[in-house]
């Protein structure tokens, strides 16, 4: 099945030195060309190996290894990062999942360092963690409604990098993803909550005096990606406004991510054939 | 599909004044004549039903609603709490979920009352929680094992009775899962681990020890359920010997205990025509 990709679609969506996210076509289809049938049986089809490897890394982890992985969405509202953890990380046995979504941070955050409450929610070993916003709200919302000084925003890139670099270290692979729609994409989105009664508790009013500050969003992400895409923890830009294309590409992303790990199942620590006896004698 | 349950299974397998653990049989089906394959398809078909009413009371819970479900599961080992999680659980998006395995306490809980680290864990408004094994191990293996002085089990029980009543008060709909599976059948699930070399992570020898301690438990899992089995949290024995059938069975407890609820989508706080005029200016 994977050979409808016509291309690994990572490379393609790698954030790297010059990338310049006014250019990125939220409609296009890197990697491949198909259709939301196809992109549906794709989904389908990787569910099991993505269960399986978490499930290795689950298991190496009661043992000797400590390693983790991680995967931070970031989007404008209604871009599907609620639809990527049902669909993509829904495949994922919920034993092996750790989600998280960060909200207005609460009197007690804000006392703190802005990655203190980032810190209490990475994976534990053997985990897939999801970070639904993040850390990056902070250089993000906090930019673009000027919540603190410029010189913060710029120090925290670094203080980002730091952190991020930290993480890598101790075991946890981060995979960092940014959903992209145009704007007008987000009108259409948000105009089927307002006319559908099962979506109106989605909508806020609130919503659409954000829409109007859409090229200040897209400076704030076009630096914060540009300052924070590394070599340990690379952004990818995803183009969404095609939900089936978002959902395969953020699949295959965590896929390769995962698989890179080759996590294995432990040997036994035990004489399987002694407790094989020991078993059938109980 | 649900024509194809005979009797809604909740009624049959529920603990009542009378109940006996030893007069169930592990390998029966109660509530339905089917096989693994028609089984499948029952718990395909019905994830969808469990993942919107668990959205509409998350919907609700942004609101005014303060509502969640709890799904205490508790067996012995082998018996497939983990196969319940994966797929009657795994139906519902990660972001609904709040699935917890308590271990052996730590010195930290122990330096605690026993159903403080349980607190802590308790499913937030408009979360599906599990319990993989919970407060119900302090009068399980700690009568096993007489961890505790006799005296202390007996008033465990009616620590856990008031307990439930409150968190049942507060607004948590308790669902008491024992997943009952025979002594022959889990010593060929435990001979399956040892053959099989992606799962002998699973395996400890001191699963063997356990097993000849299976008299003993059976009698501590008669008194809990008979002491804890009340109106606001009843406990549901569901034969296990057959996974396809406790999946289907939980799946149908739990879809009927959320259904009870009748969830609504929440009523717009916001005038739609106005928005929508606002939204299309934008």
């Amino acid at each position: 099945m994977e050979l409808t990709w016509t291309s690994d679609p990572a490379p393609l969506l790698t954030v790297r030195p010059g990338f310049s996210l006014a250019e990125v076509d939220t409609s296009s289809t890197p990697g491949i060309s198909a259709s939301k049938k196809t992109g549906a049986a794709i989904l389908e089809e990787n569910r099991a190996e993505l269960d399986d490897l978490q499930e290795r890394l689950w298991a190496e982890s009661r043992f000797e290894g400590k390693r983790s992985v991680l995967l931070v969405l970031q989007a404008m509202d209604t871009a599907g990062k609620g639809g990527i953890v049902k669909h993509v990380i829904g495949g994922i046995s919920p034993q092996g999942v750790q989600d998280y979504g960060f909200k207005k941070p609460t009197p007690e955050e804000l006392s703190h360092d802005f990655l203190w409450r980032v810190r209490k929610r990475l994976p534990t070993p053997g985990m897939i963690g999801v970070f639904d916003r993040s850390h990056y709200e902070d250089v993000l919302v906090a930019r673009v409604h000027s919540l603190v000084e410029p010189a913060v925003i710029e120090q925290r890139y670094e203080l980002i990098r730091e952190f991020e670099r930290e993480v890598a270290a101790s075991g946890t692979t981060i995979v960092k993803v940014m959903l992209h729609i145009s704007q007008h994409e987000q009108k259409q989105r948000l105009l089927e909550r307002l006319e559908r009664e099962d979506k109106h508790w989605k909508f806020n009013p609130g919503d659409i005096d954000e829409r109007d500050l859409w090229p200040q969003y897209m400076d704030a992400y076009q630096r914060a990606l540009e300052e924070t895409s590394t070599e340990t923890a690379p952004w990818f830009v995803v183009p969404a406004d095609r939900k089936w294309y978002a959902r395969i590409a953020v699949q295959r992303i965590l896929l390769d991510a995962t698989r890179a790990l080759r996590p294995q199942w432990p040997l036994a620590d035990f004489d399987v054939d002694a407790e094989k006896a020991r078993l059938l004698a109980s």
